[in-house]
């Protein structure tokens, strides 16, 4: 066979395209076409793809009938893990029509993880009779991580993995595991527990394959290698993983128990699920808000946040409002505020975001909150004092009848306003996360509501006094 | 041995505190404390932590001076891969006083993606004489690999990986994995490559560790794992690994020679760093902006996309500035305005953020585009209808003497701004991407220009024509 002609498949992406392409096969028009006038040759390419391509694929339709079209000729044992990457209010959608039979067909193919997700999105009545069919022993794996907070280790984890007792021989390992092991998909780790399942350490399949046979397990195992406990947060897990670079991480219960395992590729759907959520609640945005969804639903949850912003708004419009008759002898006041109001809703964006995201990663923390705030203060104390002077000198030329002291008084204004930008945009999420309360939830709005009010106030009342 | 009182090592988020404390085993504080009574115990510690942990100890410090004491104190083995977690700059400071004997050993201890990223970093001269002594088969690897840019597969890949030939057995597979591949890292995967190099399948450790000896390689290698190209963007490879679920991916040339792989776990930096970068510009944040920079450093960078924003400000003031007389005679205007811009600000970068995260994700392509620019729209439209009748109501009553007149005016001024933003917020980051340039890059500045300047000169405008 040579080489230099082989049909290699490259993913659509490695073609360099200027934006990837997803849904490489075909797109929902032509399957759905390919659905009229030949079942056999669609069932066949949909067989072929990756669950990421069908999800997509499924995504792309535009109505939700299309969709359940295509669904029946998705091959049972793709069809879970390509439902499980839909969003979850579509996914719920689809799983009405679902009865007992078909999930249970769906069930059968997927890791107890994935299994354990799956039946939580169907109806209850569903879930709870395809659960009796299951073996006891698969029923208790599956309703000891549907226990779980979908958000946590536990919740990530699956209950397939490979563990050996302590007295083992490397000899026995690898016995045991051509035996046993074939089924578990990314097997990289054995897991060494004792006779109470402690988990005592880990070994990799690579020193595994470099052992000597007669070796003990308990000789070569790494007792130091991490392991995060079932119920820690789903963002610590991603900050152990990047942190100590493995590829997989036990997971053991508050008595030290081995219960299961969580994999890199699972803590990359992870990391870009967090980062989504921190930027959309960064925006105003719900973290549900998805492309897919009708244009009534966006609307409606976007609508919550412009509510939001919009009694905010009329808060520092109140503040204006204090200040109607300075306004009407000095109309210049009404063109200059809003430029005070936006640097201060700028800068304390920059430092919020920096700070919501430091504590995300883990590089903003309680013990080294101090010295960040101070610094976020000073940084907005330089600015301040740098676009004073800016923003004073054009005032004082834009309207020479007013001169020097209305560049004195926006100057001051400036000041005041990035010093309380930067002391908000730090202060604000580090109490949200104290209250434990998400750091990134609503504090884009409560930052601008203090900046517009701060800026407003500032300008307006300090020309009140000085200029009229 | 008894499980029960195994010493069992969490790594420090294990104890499940609010926020997650790094650098578990000592402060720098007590580090530097050390420095001055007990070297030798301080090398031992130093010694113990992970390379993350020993970054996480440098950047605590103070200065420039206790970091460099405490690197003196840092075993070589350890010292390149914690130099690497620091900031850029940082690196760069610290590694002006390394010469090219320090710079050799630390080098001597890494992978060969993490020595060609620390030769990129020191001095280019100290770089050059650490080449010329490295042997010649390991200088051209290096020098393959500090060719490729460094946000791409091939600046993120390393060459350690293990290959064999397409005629060989699973038995002679496994002879040479015993003897050559003790010193591949996180080795997952062989690579089945002919006899021009060409990469022909990919077999994994597991299934190599389940398969008679005697089956040839091409009949077990997976001729469909995806691969990616060396010059491909790093933003690809993180989606290819999202949606491929593998462990680690070969990278080849554009002959499609093998030249290295990327694990997982390299892939984790790079999504954490992509998603902060986004959030970094749509935040008007340079992404070196970091937290363990000077204050004047800090100001300087933020400065550059200050002043940026002032001078859209200033445009949108200027737009007040046309209606001086309006607002001269109804100040109730000045009072109101700030409503209309802030409502369109805040829809618009609503619209923005799912369209940067969707193009950063791939769900956003130039395909559905315009399916996704209605959609915005729409929604535009839709909360424009609600938001005018609230606000229209709200300023009616607010401002009895002017009435309807004054509340048909805000009510459709919102109405065009809230549809300005949705159209603004979807075309603007469409049109970076198609441009070439990082569609979360300004954004957000640009966005706000177009809803002030709408919003300002809608509302004014209005009121010129209808209310006086």
């Amino acid at each position: 066979m040579s080489g230099a002609n082989l049909p290699i498949r490259y993913p659509e992406e490695a073609r360099l395209s200027d934006v990837p392409e997803i849904s490489s096969l075909l797109s929902s028009d032509e399957a759905l076409q390919l659905a009229k006038w030949d079942e056999t040759r669609l069932r066949e390419l949909l067989g072929e793809m990756h669950a990421s391509e069908l999800a997509e694929l499924l995504l792309s339709c535009r109505k939700d009938e299309e969709r359940s079209r295509l669904i029946e000729s998705i091959p049972d044992e793709l069809l879970g893990e390509a439902m499980l990457e839909l969003p979850e209010g579509m996914q719920e959608d689809l799983l009405t029509d679902f009865d007992a039979d078909e999930v249970e067909e769906v069930v059968e193919h997927l890791d107890s993880d994935d299994a354990a997700d799956f039946l939580q999105a169907v109806d209850k009545g569903v879930a709870d009779e395809v659960m009796e069919r299951l073996e006891p022993s698969d029923r208790r794996e599956i309703e000891q991580l549907m226990s779980h907070d979908e958000e946590t280790a536990g919740g990530l984890m699956q209950a397939e993995l490979f563990k050996v007792r302590t007295g083992w021989s490397v000899e026995k390992v690898l016995q045991v595991l051509r035996r046993f092991g074939r089924e578990i998909e990314n097997l990289n780790y054995v897991y060494v527990v004792n006779d109470e399942d402690l988990l005592e350490g880990v070994l990799s399949l690579h020193t595994l394959l470099f052992a000597e046979p007669d070796v003990m397990v308990t000789d070569l195992a790494d007792r130091d290698f991490p392991r995060v406990l079932a119920g820690q947060d789903q963002e610590d897990v991603a900050r152990i993983f990047e942190k100590f670079d493995v590829l997989a991480l036990p997971v053991v219960n508050d008595l030290g128990e081995l219960i299961g395992r969580i994999t890199a590729d699972d803590v990359i759907d992870v990391i870009h699920e967090e980062a989504t959520e921190d930027m959309y609640r960064l925006a105003a945005l719900s973290d549900q808000d998805d492309l897919a969804e009708p244009v009534t639903i966006t609307a409606g949850r976007r609508g919550v946040w412009l509510m939001v912003n919009l009694i905010t708004a009329i808060a520092a419009s109140l503040v204006i409002a204090q200040f109607e008759a300075t306004i009407a002898q000095i109309v210049a006041l009404a063109v200059l505020m809003p430029i005070v109001a936006s640097m201060g809703g700028i800068a304390g964006t920059q430092t919020l975001t920096v700070i919501v995201r430091g504590i995300a990663l883990g590089r903003v923390t309680f013990a080294n909150a101090r010295r960040t705030l101070i610094k976020e203060v000073s940084v907005g104390l330089v600015s301040g004092l740098v676009f004073a002077l800016v923003i004073g000198t054009i005032a004082s030329l834009w309207f020479p009848d007013l001169g020097v002291r209305l560049g004195a008084v926006i100057a001051a204004a400036m000041m005041l306003n990035l010093f309380a930008a930067g002391l908000a945009g730090a202060l604000i999420p580090l109490t949200l996360k104290r209250l434990n309360i998400d750091p990134a939830l609503a504090s884009g709005t409560i930052l601008t509501t203090v900046t517009d009010v701060v800026g407003f106030f500032a300008f307006l009342g300090l020309a009140t006094l000085f200029l009229i």
